[in-house]
């Protein structure tokens, strides 16, 4: 018998999305705005959700401050109030899209799971945009 | 490794639920208030989702911008400020329940996808009540 | 020492937008797909303030229940799966905008006020638009 | 062709996170401030979805209005304004976590489903923290 | 000129509405399910507002780590998973209605209050359901 | 009699919290990981509000499209998708904290008011933290 538990997150970052192989001009026809120079930001909100048995003793599929804090050591730590493209290792040559932000959040997290337990990572680039991955998709 | 991209939309339209084959009594009896014949109306707001494989050149499963664009033209410019029994053929015949609205919105959309892509579609007739369809499900 | 009680409550309901004694042409112009003859629709929500001394008997400033209930006989039960336009009085002669609706709400609704009390009616009319009405502004 | 229909709910309650058969030290050292003698306390939401074929005849996979009422009857009614430890039987027993909430809301509902339909439900213990259950997971 | 900032916060408590001076009957007559004896509890939401000039130097009415600091050790430290009634001296002797509650946690911030500045606080008990205090009301 | 109108619109952007005459350090000390030399970036939503008397010609305070509009042209086509610190020369010289940004677009929109309108902006930099500022506050 397997619940999901999730728990929220956020952090605030600038990125732009560009090729350096590309010429500006090609950037600008396939990112558009977001492919601006001087670069732009987002409130990035994280769903991080754990599937797995029920603990028997605990009534926990996992304890919520153990996934907290791993999110906030993990992402929010390495992430918040930085420049993605310029601070952030896993984007010096990967394209800070939200769907590679994502699988590079899901990496990083994955580490604390069981072998009986599985992740989806939900990632909000804005209210109205957003990316979800897990090894199941 | 597949990861899936969403995007948030909304229309407003009027609509009634009931059965021409039907007594008024019976139509009341099953759909309530739902059946008044002048109608009433909802602000639909619209989650679409596209899974496929992350595009290695430009980490892109699919350009949000060409998304939210074919939802303009397939849903938005054809269901908002409509009234939906009177105005969209595909309810002419069909109950516009939030479960056939859907599976409309579905077919519509899903021309866009590649053949390595997949899709969902959720519709909140209110933030109480949503749907969703997939031909996963 | 003054407190504001709030409470959220909903409605849906269909409306137009026009004035008999324009033609079609300018009704178009001014109120656009607003004006559908077939009408649209939404779903409103609500918010009720009512600001007031604290009854030092109950710690409370007016009994939410209270509040809720005449919420429900004076606007929900009037207003829910109705056509506005077609169906409620008030907007026989008047155009059912969000700013008219206000103030037929609060109107309905300040019958409940003690005379140290005061009230404010914020109306949805979709997530991004909404407008606020009390005898202060 | 399976649509989702999902509704939501709410209810508020008071719970501690304990074991009778561990020390007042072993009970703080896993649930932390959770188990608090005293209790705490949340506004439970609560997302209860079913997927199932599309009735014909109504354009329904289940009345919107029998969902909300079952939820009321089985879910809301029994666990609205209460203790779960000192109230509800199915925690006399068992910790209230909201991984096993939400098993015992899945089971007191399931009841409802026809051969072709299954269940799923979300339970949000506060806006950040949520649990799924589905015996698909 | 002024500006107002304002910083959201949560805490997780039990209460219940009673008055030791009352009969059970009339405790359940005027407070209802909320005199329930075992206690019941919330999320409750927190926004506190501060207005006032802008500093010239640096751009802020008052700095938000500052305010979110002092929200955390006034209030999130004192009541965050407590008993209400049982454990926050100040419902010792007062019912902890929302109204209370918000005027409450405005005495305890006001103190960071420079002569130029003013505050409102705002309480949900449920996200259907809030209070606001300040002295100008 | 004066209704208030509003609504919602969003950009995102980069900045940074510095003063070019302080050194590194004190920025470091006041503005803290804002003051990060790369940038990092918001989701900015707005809420933009007009208080007036409604025209009795046609129900409004104030057209909802071409207050839409007037914020496209003066708020989001200047500030989407920019850095600014750099791109917007209302920042060249004043610090772009939420404060001063809300006082900048107050600026730009006040010109569509008529003299018996009154304005108030809402800026939330993140979900958790938002200014407020009319000439009223």
């Amino acid at each position: 018998m397997n619940v999901t538990v999730s728990r929220k997150a956020h952090f605030n970052a600038a990125h732009r999305l560009y090729r350096k192989d590309w010429s500006d001009q090609q950037n600008e026809l396939i990112f558009g705005k977001c492919s601006n120079p001087n670069f732009h930001g987002h409130n990035y909100e994280l769903i991080v959700s754990v599937t797995g048995p029920i603990d028997p003793q605990t009534g926990y599929v996992i304890d919520m401050k153990v996934l907290k804090d791993h999110i906030k050591t993990q992402v929010e730590d390495v992430f918040d109030h930085k420049n993605l493209n310029l601070e952030v290792p896993e984007f010096m040559d990967t394209i800070p899209t939200a769907e590679n932000i994502v699988v590079v959040i899901y990496d990083k997290l994955k580490k604390i799971l069981k072998p009986n337990q599985s992740m989806e990572v939900v990632l909000y680039e804005t209210p109205r945009n957003f990316v979800t991955y897990s090894e199941k998709l």
